[in-house]
């Protein structure tokens, strides 16, 4: 396995690879690898001659006032977790090699997708997505990239943006990842004390009834979303930033449960902002 | 010389091209050829083995108002002028094939680039612009893309764009062509009727009036602006957009003459709205 830091050598890298034939599998993470991005790197394993994973705490996805500085980093657990995984290749570069002086060009994915749920919550937050994602494409050239739907607003986004500007690369979504309790996976979840860490299963949970909910025949998403907030509501460390049933490609509410339905939430535990989603098909 | 229409059609003979090694050189226009591309496509033919070119009157670069509607097509006539120079590909998407249903992503270059000349003119030119463009490069995966100087903005940007998203791809700007009078071409000098053709000489004139004055030493901006302004003035059917004299890549507004310099103006000729530029080096 080797470490890439700089754009224009990862690129030459690439390049080098792709005459040669290989084709590439990409892992855009943050870092901080949990076993949820475990799964992604196995995936690509499995479909790609070259699995190539990025570390980058990407900061035009960060607002004012969140926690780009104390987003938690360790480069050489990363490191270790991606040799063991069976990736070939490392790249993780510097802010001022992603975003020099001068930088000035932002990918927008505008409508319903970024419209609710993380969109409303976090001005910019898929603006600075699309944009690295944008940049990460163009140096990887992957023919698949790997996402996890924990982020399922996010791949809906990358989905839309590499389709509308005919990007050549397959968005391959893969299955949330849980603790044993139901916890999902996320590098956040280490800012969670003791007591937080108990309060936070109320979003798995609360999802899980959702879906009981759905599966015995409700319908009414308004009646759900009141079920799923109240139980939130009844743990006092929880904060609720959205509770929303829309649908799963284009991000638009629903009123009546049926298709593609994607329930999701985001909810304060203490200082920690937790996402949680499920995703449904119902005839 | 072959046409395709389809995007994934274009994407797909792209493919093929490059897995036989082919370096892609690449000349994106919006059809009714006059010399100015022909310059460009000979270029592209000198430096590549495969010449494409796109035929394209793009929609999200017009702003409501402007002429969409009657911009000046013949495509019969542009497929004969690229055979003639030796293009191997015509690319001529419908409009609802690149902006399909649901169609919801954009690029922007933001920041003094964007900021005055015709961006300030024309609201979401370069939004149209860059969009496209982004959308053009990873269709035909180009290894050089071909310019004129005349929009000598949009090469700014689309550098600015295509150095910033890790694009890649060579931009290569193009010396202006000029009719024998000094009328610089341009798919828009058909909508002159026979005197505005005549006034319209007043665009290279005071270009070149304005070149003669820098090369004897003056450097005072704001004086050779308004020499500028004052001749145009003195033509009864022109009437000013803009005349800005700017530093050649960042766009930014220069009061003393040095460097890369670009002296660009917009004029309207009766209902015609025409550039024109020229760019110095200035000790």
């Amino acid at each position: 396995m080797i470490i890439i830091n700089k754009p224009n050598e990862m690129s030459e890298k690439i390049k080098s690879l792709k005459l040669q034939g290989k084709s590439i599998g990409f892992v855009p993470t943050m870092g901080y690898l949990h076993n949820g991005h475990m799964s992604l790197i196995e995936k690509a394993r499995g479909e790609n001659d070259i699995v190539a994973v990025s570390i980058f705490v990407n900061p035009t996805q960060f607002g004012a006032g969140e926690d780009l500085d104390s987003y938690p980093r360790n480069i050489e657990r990363d490191e270790a977790l991606c040799k063991e995984k069976g990736a070939d290749i490392i790249f993780a570069p510097q802010s001022v090699d992603m975003y020099p002086k001068g930088y000035s060009t932002y990918v927008d994915v505008e409508g319903s997708i970024t419209r609710g749920l993380c969109g409303a919550s976090r001005p910019g937050h898929f603006r600075g997505v699309a944009t690295v994602l944008a940049k990460l494409f163009n140096i990887v050239q992957p023919q698949r990239a790997y996402f996890g739907q924990k982020d399922a607003q996010q791949v809906a986004v990358v989905r839309r943006m590499a389709e509308d500007l005919n990007m050549d690369v397959e968005i391959v979504s893969c299955p949330i990842v849980r603790e044993e309790d139901g916890l999902a996976m996320s590098s956040r979840n280490t800012y969670l004390s003791p007591g937080e860490r108990m309060d936070a299963l109320v979003l798995s949970r609360s999802l899980f009834e959702a879906k009981e909910m759905i599966m015995s025949g409700k319908r009414d998403a308004s009646n759900i979303k009141s079920h799923i907030k109240s139980g939130i509501s009844g743990v006092k460390s929880a904060d609720i930033d959205y509770v929303e049933i829309v649908d799963a490609d284009s991000m638009e509410d629903l009123e009546v449960i049926r298709g593609r339905v994607l329930v999701a939430l985001a909810v304060r535990v203490g200082k920690t902002r937790l996402i949680d989603n499920i995703i449904l098909e119902v005839e």
